[in-house]
């Protein structure tokens, strides 16, 4: 196998994360989680989504945490925006960058904002073109590029043909979201390819879900095939607040402790992110799936002396 | 990457998973259990194991499970043992292969056994003859291959002259234990290449467990270096019982979904499986790590409709 020696990670968990929690988090705590994140060392933050706040109410204090997160320099906050209102409402609020998402899934598309995926993607076109406009950067997202829950498996072909307008728009990067968590090992690579040897020298980012507990392993294989950018969530919090089950992103934690232990350089701090971790876990009440802040580093005894 | 065709899983939910359970089990659920798993096709079952009832007493039912599973054809019924002891009563109570281990980390050993690994090696050697003599398979195990939580990290060479040394002495297979969960998916390679340089066509099996969130991409790297032969345990229960956090095996429902979908064969039936993961969850009172049981298949529209 072949291994990247650096690695990005997108730090998706103040979105993707706490989008679809129940219990409203205020916007101290928000701004918190951010600024740790930040200090953790993070080249990139998902810092929020300019949603419906109908549709996310989590996310309706969006304008807040843009204006009072601290802006680290060298960092990028990017944030999610489904459509052209969200984007002006985000170039507004001083987003480093614009992340806009079209499913690959037609159905998919249409559960999540009422029209086909062409639809999306022609609005997307416009969107990336008005936002690189106003200097501001953009990347899409093509969401269920790996199969969704009603169509099966989505064709290679069709994301990359998706993946080439959102560039030919202007889109900077291009992010491939295993939305409902259905790809696999074999297919991660396979996809990547494609979609490298259709755009050669693509910003290209991965966003896996560990719904049935392959996420670890298409990191892998996602780096076997060429792949440095990943999305994860501290504790391996999110999913899609729409669908059941979606289970968590992958966890910056054990991401990063994964690649410490492999020579892969992250940029982060694994201590900050398990303060993270512990910050998020009183702040949620619950233990996360991450595993990592946990166990503690690999053959470290102090995990055998608090038993 | 390279994968294989096939590979094989030994299931060891009915010893490693069920070890450490703190409430009693009754040999009707460990039978009840380990007929499931016949029945899911498996090739390879770790049915139990012959300790003292003193130090895991879980197990103290061992001669009772032997005589009342069903011993369907094809089926490998295989038993742990710590020692010369333990191997004949296993030997007596009809197993049909014997796993002797040692922890490659002598402090490991001394917290297990109370030996250091070369008292334990020497013992094994003996075992593994004497067992042979009475006419039955044994697989030695070298425990905390891959580091522990005292002297960290385990030379290879180390791992590879212990292997060396239970194989010259008449066992028939050699397993790699990460018992602790310190493994990393370029580590398992470079252990997975040097024991197969040491020992060609080795029958050479893995055991990893999933404390810090790897056990699925150290199956990846372990196929890519050329291992076929996995543990796993349903519902990923399991870890040593005089560890803390020692975090479950990897999890077989979920290892035989992946390879569905990168279409790779197991020979075992994942809604058997599904079955056996109720049963235990039924059976535990919680919800067990594994992930398929709870999400379902890839790419089936159910999970969205129980939402």
């Amino acid at each position: 196998m072949r291994y990247p020696n650096r690695i990005v990670i997108r730090e998706v968990s103040p979105r993707d994360g706490l989008q679809g929690e129940p219990t409203a988090i205020s916007t101290d705590d928000k701004v918190r989680l951010v600024d740790l994140l930040s200090a953790s060392g993070v080249e990139r933050v998902n810092a929020t989504s300019f949603v419906s706040p109908r549709a996310v109410p989590q996310m309706a204090d969006a304008e807040q945490v843009m204006s009072r997160i601290e802006r680290r320099a060298g960092v990028v906050y990017d944030v999610s925006v489904p459509n052209q209102r969200g984007a002006a409402r985000a170039v507004e609020a001083g987003a480093d960058a614009i992340m806009v998402f079209v499913d690959a899934s037609d159905e998919g598309n249409r559960r999540s904002v009422r029209r086909s995926t062409e639809e999306s993607l022609a609005e997307a076109e416009r969107l990336i073109a008005e936002t690189r406009a106003r200097g501001v950067a953009v990347a899409g997202t093509v969401g269920m590029a790996f199969g969704s829950p009603y169509e099966g498996r989505i064709a290679p072909e069709r994301v990359v043909r998706m993946a080439r307008r959102m560039v030919a728009a202007g889109a900077g990067a291009i992010a491939l979201g295993d939305t409902t968590g259905e790809a696999s090992p074999r297919q991660v690579a396979e996809l990547i390819s494609a979609v490298l040897e259709a755009l050669p020298g693509v910003d290209l980012g991965l966003h896996f879900h560990d719904t049935r507990g392959l996420g670890m392993a298409n990191v892998l294989a996602a780096m076997d095939a060429g792949a440095t950018r990943f999305d994860a969530s501290v504790g391996g919090i999110g999913g899609n607040p729409f669908l059941h089950n979606a289970a968590g992103n992958i966890c910056t934690e054990d991401l990063v402790h994964m690649c410490e232990e492999m020579g892969i350089a992250t940029g982060l701090d694994l201590d900050v992110l398990v303060e993270a971790n512990r910050f998020l876990e009183s702040l949620l009440g619950r233990p996360l799936p991450g595993k990592v802040a946990h166990a503690g580093r690999s053959r470290v005894p102090q995990i055998l002396e608090t038993a």
